[in-house]
């Protein structure tokens, strides 16, 4: 069946989904996005999105294109036209259309609201987390403002063809300093030899505060796990008993091989194993208490 | 009239131009653009400009769209049909529309070509050079590939808009080292008590390479004025003699205030009003010279 896909107001077939050419979020990366995991045809953890969603917003002071409750339709209403059973729900809002200006135009501007979604079997990522991925280094080159999840993202899409070119699947982007930032589009992890599960802190930044990270981090709160959130260098990531990462679409992905080298003994970490056991099984519980 | 846009093969009514709500430069800012100016209806520093944009598109991989000598057809194309007499012209090439994934699409995916036009007389300029302009000053928190011309364009909008909230004009932004390293869309200049011209060389970087800085310098050697191409401190700037910028659209404007602190007497330099005189005669000449 022909994709669907939301535009500012109507469910558009794909070829019709279009904006204008003047649209901000085309002529100076002016928008902001989300994307949700879907699972049995229900929204994973829409709440934390849609506040991070909100912040992204404040900080750029774009308005909300609509209240909570008609955004929140949108998503549902975008993943039931394109039956959409496991997968993931994209949602994006620019500043909307203006002759073009770096000067934002006046705030009650239409914005822009683009929704649609795709199919992903969890059994691909079971398949692919079964095996662990590599990942590469790269220097950090994003701009500043990498806490609002904006489309500012030429330079993750150029870490992840840089990944791509040594058959890895994500980068890590590495600051100044020589400490591991985040992945291209996901949070990164390590469990150290002396047992301690470690990823970078919200503050004082250079990470967005992943909502499976958030997510992770109450697991690991709740049972009982030695954890520490403090940047760590490329060193102590090769040095690790394990490594993975963590993202929306990927849950908990095991990694291992950085920049070629294995991690541990180079197989699946058993507690990056067991982790994204619990992720996972969260999000099907929250699926399954969900009304139809 | 109605104004027309070029969107992919076909000069299209405002209302009509629209791109496809997938094309990466939408969801990924993954586009590249030049702006240039128009004097009596003919295309300034056409050749720079297209030179610049096909180093934008190599560095990000892009394939050109199409063979110069059509780009060139459809800038031309664009300002006749907009009637444009006096002032610019908007070229961006997107890497095109595809399945959202970081990964750039197959390179052979159709690029996504938008061109439009809008009058600004040149007396306007004027009449603001006559008066000069406010600048402040703010943190440089661009990512690190400013040498490539593309959309990532949020952090200098937010400076631009940082301006505005004072009443200035336009943005200088300053690095790590407190040295101002360009103006939000704009070059950065100064002249010292000791009569030196300076401003921030290309490399080692953090300046894209503007097309009006590179035909004043040359006009500035020709001069024989004593000039240098280096990094400036902000506490420089304010202790210079003359300031002023350099765009395609404001060609040389005369900086009379940063961060509100009065630059040299206050009023607009004679020297950067005599560079203004030298690049806008020159760019008179250009268009002279085209054939009609």
């Amino acid at each position: 069946m022909a994709r669907i896909i939301y535009v500012n107001g109507t469910y558009r077939r794909y070829s019709d989904a279009t904006i204008h050419a003047e649209d901000r979020g085309f002529l100076f990366g002016d928008a902001v996005y989300e994307v949700c995991p879907v699972i049995g045809g229900r929204i994973i953890d829409e709440v934390p999105h849609l506040d991070r969603l909100e912040r992204s917003m404040g900080e750029l002071a774009i308005l909300a294109p609509m209240p909570r409750s008609s955004l929140s339709h949108v998503l549902r209403e975008t993943v039931r036209r394109n039956r959409i059973v496991e997968g993931w729900l994209y949602l994006q809002v620019s500043r909307g259309v203006a002759p073009r200006d770096f000067l934002f135009p006046a705030a009650r501007t239409d914005r822009t609201v683009v929704c649609f979604a795709r199919n992903q079997p969890l059994a691909k990522g079971d398949a692919q987390a079964a095996k662990g991925i590599a990942v590469i280094t790269t220097p950090d080159i994003r701009w500043d403002r990498v806490d609002i999840k904006s489309v500012q993202l030429l330079a993750p899409a150029m870490a992840k063809e840089k990944a791509r070119a040594v058959g890895a699947k994500e980068a890590w982007m590495v600051d100044r300093d020589g400490h591991i930032t985040e992945g291209a589009s996901s949070n990164a992890w390590i469990l150290t030899k002396a047992g301690e599960v470690i990823t970078r802190p919200i503050d004082p930044g250079g990470i967005l505060r992943g909502v499976t990270r958030t997510v992770l981090l109450d697991f690991i709160a709740r049972e009982g796990l030695k954890s520490s959130e403090r940047a760590f260098t490329v060193a102590e990531a090769l040095d690790a008993r394990e490594a993975f990462l963590t993202s929306a679409t990927t849950f908990v992905m095991p990694v291992v091989t950085i920049d070629g080298n294995a991690i541990g003994s180079g197989s699946p970490g058993s507690l990056s194993m067991q982790l994204r056991g619990l992720v996972l099984a969260a999000a099907r519980a929250q699926a399954h208490s969900q009304p139809g």
